[in-house]
């Protein structure tokens, strides 16, 4: 939504000329606001298998990145894979922390909060008593994740926490993660 | 949990002995069952972060990735990124796909199934009204998304839906996403 044509305000890296222009840009013009992400996967063979982040829609348009962006998957050893890539459970940390990062950072350089750095941890415990089918009572997902920030900035220690709460209160990953996402699923024939 | 001393019988590339002999120690001791996935995630700036995947913990062990793997991620232009990388939410869907593709074909090999191709695509609906704080009764997260398989298997149609249940039945990231997963989160100054 943003259009660089002049040099913008910086903070946190963020242009923040440009994001303020996009939210006025949303409130002139709702529609704009509707995004839709997609990949296409494709298996090769036990545990690997391959993305492709081509396009999106948003802004009223169709967009592409410069060039798709393949993203692989794989299982270590102990889980039955050659181990190449991450697993799923893996990548799911990863948007997270990700998520949660970015959505910081951009919301408090809205607020003039400059970040000079920022470390995270993530764990995530399965038990797989749930995938392997041996105790129904087992969830086959994560049972919890526990994340820790390490943040350095110039600010008092109740802002340092109120960073963190924009991390967790814009996220749409953590919202996807801990609020749920339906999620429908239709196969055919190849 | 598998150590192929010998060779095993493979359905979809997976080494289905292996799997059964996974199921059999995690009977004998259920400890084994237990794994914790991990990352480390680290800003640079703007939307640009990366994470590290090292180690993990599984059947009492402490394991390790031949080499760490590194996940970038950044935003397209139009949200104020450099398209250097697929964003969060994308990685959201390629965890989901990766995940749903992964048990699929575990499962059915598990019953003797045997599987040729599989291709997916995965589409994700979001609203910024929710990110952008424009609108407190829009999720932040995903409104939901729609998953549509393809596959390649010599068998009747209502095996080709349930290999796609096997999927959804038992897919960690599959059931994270849909039930939710509580997410804690600390923070302190770097």
């Amino acid at each position: 939504m943003a259009t660089a044509q002049k040099a913008s305000t910086m903070v946190n890296g963020v242009a923040v000329d440009d994001l303020f222009s996009t939210i006025e840009a949303v409130r002139a013009t709702p529609s704009i606001a509707k995004f839709q992400f997609r990949i296409r996967n494709q298996w090769e063979t036990a545990s690997r298998n391959r993305s492709y982040v081509a396009g999106f829609t948003g802004a009223n348009q169709e967009l592409s990145h410069p060039e798709p962006f393949v993203l692989e998957a794989d299982e270590p050893a102990i889980l039955l894979g050659k181990d190449l890539a991450a697993n799923p459970v893996e990548y799911l940390l990863h948007a997270l922390a990700s998520c949660l990062t970015t959505s910081m950072v951009y919301h408090a350089a809205a607020r003039g909060i400059h970040i000079e750095q920022v470390e995270s941890s993530f764990e995530g415990e399965l038990d797989l008593h749930g995938f392997l089918d041996l105790n129904p009572r087992v969830r086959k997902g994560y049972n919890g994740i526990r994340v820790h920030f390490k943040i350095r900035a110039a600010v008092p220690d109740d802002r340092l926490q109120e960073i963190v709460q924009l991390g967790t209160g814009y996220s749409p990953v953590f919202d996807s993660l801990t609020n749920g996402v339906p999620v429908s699923v239709t196969a055919e024939r190849l």
